[in-house]
């Protein structure tokens, strides 16, 4: 008797930590108090999503009208909303199952077989998933030390790239882009024509001065897609809203393929998508954010502390709530064996090769989500790993 | 200056139906009163959710630790109760976005380049629409004029297929296959190692008779699969949640894929989760299907009464909402033709040929969920046409 | 133990007559003397291939300078005088290992995912085959009871096609299509601007009449590629040795992608297109073919006598060596069971679901290939069975 | 007015070096004496195809029945004789068109989307190119400073693939791997249960001692597929007859697979399958490649000398007729930039980013083909440059 096999499309979709996850879950199983630093899942770490979020979806539970099909490219109202914010029009917003669904999308609909894409590197890995499922060319480009694009690199690899991808504030960097970091980018996509997917997921969370609009620096000059989502500038990944918005004069028939994708799943959650309508405009949300700030940026501080006499390097966390390290000393060969180590001291991480570092090149990434003695704790075991 | 040009994926991606609703909408737009019987969205016609579904989201709203990402293959509670009712464990469950979302993963993980899937003829247009996506041999089996599966056609197809999809009751046919019809289908798959995807979206919308249970016929002498959400048998299409159930010893592989595509986006809304976790078990639930019923074969039997003298015919629905017509004059040269004719005169069906048959067939889609006196209204409007 | 499994690519991959000449090589073994009536080879059936080409093989044989690559798009003085025949440039001619080759470059270059492409109904296998391997939508069109094309169902399903292959003469029809059917269709194709793929392997072999010439309807009309080769016009199928001609403004990027393909397959035979070069100019070639011809017609006419008493109907040959009959008794249910029957009597024909008509509408090719005795006998071997 | 676009397939169908010759051939155009150092054809550069494979062809051209199509896996006494030498059955032969043919019927069959495939680096460029026309998921081994196989990179990267490609004696290295390299490759193999596709073009192309055959290493421990054809060992590249054989009990269904591949293009030159067939087996055969390698030998030697006080390094040439050539210099930063440098001197080389090395590592490959007064004029061209 034979098991059926998956097709070979399955090849390409793998989950690379889930090995990791496990590991740490037998150890845990042997009494091991495990310190999971390897999910970027804010709830799990005491923080609360954006309260009228919640409230407004419970005023909007009672109208019968919501519990049907929703309009599939997002309810009218939340598209309004955030075409006022990113200075489009409606029909530029498509609002999708987090922005996951959003960059799913938008690679099925504009990367085609073979075509060369640009990903950050270390990148989220959904977008390295993503690039093989749809038989993109993936193309990395380098960090500096400091987090930001090396532009020299950017420049040799952007000639005939179908799309780049940025990601700021960057995961796992946990770097924010300079304004003229952003320019120089801007400018080299103008140069080669271009277009840039850019992953705003954590645009509110940005701990040392203020936002720099990557809006103001790309209209008029290059295409975009700005993607964001309530995961986690608003503290709610479970609620699986997100939204792209097109930003250009050439996205036309790329709507419209978008619009199709949106058909094919009906919908998505109506009651979620009038919180969202509110959330995005709602004037206490200022309080909110400013409050997990504050929050967060203890947690990164005690990070910094934490880690000062490991053998690790790392850029320090402007934005977001991840870290990625390097570590300095040889006692690896690979990033695995030393995610294993930690694993056996009741730490768990993620082996940098996740995001698409060479396996030898010996990174990791933390989240500092957690309480700073946890985070102190955490670290404290890594003494004699690290 | 050009516009980027999508894909050749989005080739296959297709709304057949959009041109009828802009034409639709047009008509509106020129003062028409449309009836819109194009649609099964139970809440655009009075029929409520299940209360105890909704009043469940409002509980857990105020728990912090489900605004976070829920385990990607389904909350456990949820897969608990589920496979209680299912007869299987909680590892055969998969909870989605709606049962949409788990027919796309199926397809990825199971139907491979070229590889022959039997669909019924007349099917739900996703069905036709993830057999081009994933690149299946589509083959179609024929139904007899009372809407049951064809089983002479079945047993010449079915040799070398990969999988059969069966939709009970049916959409678009509104036809509930008998014991006798089951169990032949049931032999033929044992006989020739064919396993069966069965979605069973409606299998709770059944009017005449008890629900012969599926599961009975098929276990222990076929591997199958069987969908299910609370879009039609809890009236609550808005709230996308769906989920799928292994049946049979070869899944293990398949199940690893599905579980890896899961991960992949991540997590179902967490909220939504613990409602339908309630809700498929709740005591009520009895009463509030009932109701439903006791309403819909009200608005059954005036669609039967409305269309007494016109030139139609259609097996007699038995189930879920929708009536599949065969037009008998030879009006039009395609179906297409009616359907707009009936725009003209306020009414909206949908052609069959965005089912699958063929399109000089003359046949159209009409829900019967509408109150009767607009169902007698939208007939009417039919004479002269029909 | 386990074989390594073939890719999911080898699914649409398949030789649907295999099985049958397997069957009928078993039936050989047993004694039965068997007449071969499924290959349209004509060395194998005493018809010699041109002579002069092998003379020039012979010559060119002592060239050391040609036992290297050739130009991957082929020497250039076979291109120059295929230009010349073609009245198009040597930079629009590619010469390929026979046609064969030159259909799978097409395709590979020219046919994207999901694009619809016409086939006539019956059509040569490997059309359909490489529809299928490059994930085309086949569409068939159909021919009337006299082999022409029918322009009122082309009409209909022209719409949105990407091209539109013609046989002429049509190979497993025997029909040659009329100046006024090439009319319509090209006067279809402008209007709907849709290119043609036109397979001109037969076009010296037509019996009654003069030659209607597909360029001079189509020049300055539409946009089409015209394909040859020296296996049936000039008796020589073992050369591999083929070509298509690119006619229009539009093809500038096409041809350069062939180009590639060509590149990357290095070269073709050089001493063979050597002779190739010079038999197409070859003055002694109208004996040659007129001398074919004759002895075509004579076996033509014999199958005509042979066939006259059966139950079977097909357009009469006009061209090419094969026919296209359709069985009019009820005796089987598929056309692979009358082919088995004939091959119980010593016969061998190629039933016409290999070319793509329904396995129940009973149709099956003949050649008439083989001397009229031989023809006489096979016919009279199948009383009884038609 | 618009040009057709070719599809997203050819997206990855380049080919690299065309850009090269096109300046070479601009700079010619200017008057300057060109030395092409670019190509591995022999007879270009005064050797001559083995000459009894030409009067074979002379005898075979008046047999009538070698003009029709051959037996499409390959003429049987060809596939006899192939066996003998490959200690396999006939039915594990298959003739193709070229090596080339065999390779993409290879990777069309065996390597599925998504599955791994090791290739040497540098390797021959058609590899990468079908990698990436199939979908595969390339990835490279490393060689050492020798040309010989790096075993420990090998160790790393064999986990999980699918197959590995192994050329011996390697294009466009020309190193010749020694015994102990070979054992420890097939040891790694065997463990990790991995399949060879070994290319043999050049294998009787080795100037220095006995050639160790992969065979006896091989059989019985490993599954392999071993590839040659008449191009460079018998000096005949233009003949276009290649073949591969299967090796090991596991490739049944992979071997019906390339035959429903080799059905779909009919068949290969007959009358060049008869040359083959006897050439395989002359006895004259060894005089010829004496010859041969004396020639070479010579020019060899000549490269060595002519290249002695330039800056560049590189494995010295033990078989085939190339070096793959690094520079010592920091001069230029891409390949390329060299290459074009030394087209304005008057030679061709092709850049080693052609045979998958990074632009910025700087490799070159040249032919030793030519007379040693060419070779020595070229390089002598080349100082001031290197």
């Amino acid at each position: 008797m034979m098991n059926y096999r998956p097709t070979e499309r399955m090849n390409v979709v793998s989950y690379p930590i889930r090995d990791i996850v496990i590991e740490a879950k037998r150890e845990e199983a042997k009494g091991t108090n495990m310190i999971w630093l390897n999910i970027g899942d804010p709830p799990q770490y005491g923080f609360e999503a954006f309260g009228h979020a919640t409230e407004k979806v419970k005023t909007v539970l009672d109208n019968p009208h919501l519990k049907g099909y929703a309009f599939s490219q997002g309810d009218s109202e939340l598209r309004e909303n955030i075409a006022k914010i990113e200075k489009c029009t409606p029909e530029d917003v498509f609002v999708t199952v987090g922005l996951t669904e959003g960059i799913d999308f938008f690679f099925h609909s504009f990367i085609g077989f073979g075509e060369k894409i640009l990903l950050p590197n270390p990148a989220y890995p959904l977008y390295i998933s993503k690039t093989k499922m749809f038989e993109g060319n993936l193309v990395f480009y380098k960090h500096d030390e400091n987090g930001q694009i090396d532009i020299r690199d950017l420049e040799k690899k952007i000639p005939g790239a179908k799309t780049i991808v940025i990601i700021n504030p960057n995961n796992p960097l946990g770097s924010v882009y300079t304004e003229d970091n952003l320019v120089e980018v801007v400018e080299l996509c103008a140069k080669h024509d271009v277009p840039i997917f850019y992953d705003g997921s954590y645009d509110k969370i940005i701990f040392d001065g203020e936002l720099v609009d990557f809006r103001k620096i790309a209209d008029e000059k290059i295409q975009y897609v700005y993607g964001s989502s309530l995961s986690k500038n608003f503290g709610y990944p479970g609620a699986r809203i997100g939204w792209v918005t097109f930003h250009g004069d050439k996205w036309t028939e790329i709507k419209d393929a978008f619009l199709r994708l949106c058909n094919q799943r009906l919908s998505v959650n109506w009651e979620y998508q009038k919180a969202a309508a509110t959330a995005i405009i709602d004037p206490v949300y200022s309080e909110y954010i400013e409050e997990m700030k504050k929050k967060l940026l203890l947690r990164r501080d005690a990070l910094a502390k934490a880690t000062k006499e490991l053998q690790i390097s790392y850029p320090f966390p402007k934005g977001a709530f991840y870290a990625f390290m390097k570590i300095k000393t040889n006692a690896w060969k690979y990033d695995v064996e030393f995610v294993r180590a930690a694993i056996k001291k009741g730490v768990v991480f993620v082996p940098g090769s996740g995001f698409g570092t060479n396996e030898n090149e010996m990174y990791f990434r933390t989240t500092f989500l957690p309480e700073p003695e946890i985070l102190k704790e955490a670290f404290e075991r890594m003494k004699g790993v690290l």
